[in-house]
């Protein structure tokens, strides 16, 4: 599935209840589920993990839509196939 | 861009550089990037926020590689058309 199609996906289910949120409520979340992935990673449910990490994609695309930002757009602009900051692939700079 | 297609472009930049700083420094650099995110939010800097918003999912797509999770498989099994908790489209039960 395309990020683009996925991110239209949350439109279509959520956008009416994350217009209600808001932007800060909606990264909130978003930080929650991140919190939750954390707790996950340090356990053994494997399935566990798994659905947090659909989690975070999720609420990731509901902020981008709450923001006006195509998330597919943005994310090929910053990383085209060779690091952004050194240009080499692999990228030969990251810690 | 289809989510696999960009975590495999992950892959092949950073695994060699993820594997290094393993499951929790990964992990931490996606909560730094979610709170870089949060401050551009804060701001009027529309580019800023744009590339903090490919930071967080590419990090993502990192700690999927570290932890063996296929994101697009998860999210797709997770988000399928339907809001997962109430079963419609749009969702009727998110708050």
């Amino acid at each position: 599935m395309h990020i683009r199609e996925f991110q239209e996906m949350m439109r279509s289910l959520y956008l009416h209840r994350d217009s209600k949120r808001g932007v800060k409520g909606t990264y909130d979340r978003l930080a929650e589920e991140l919190e939750e992935l954390g707790e996950a990673l340090k356990g053994k449910d494997k399935e566990a993990v798994q659905k947090e990490f659909a989690d975070v994609i999720a609420w990731l695309a509901s902020l981008a839509n709450m923001t006006g930002i195509d998330l597919e757009k943005v994310t090929i602009t910053k990383y085209s196939g060779k690091c952004p900051r050194c240009q080499q692939s692999p990228c030969n700079c990251r810690f």
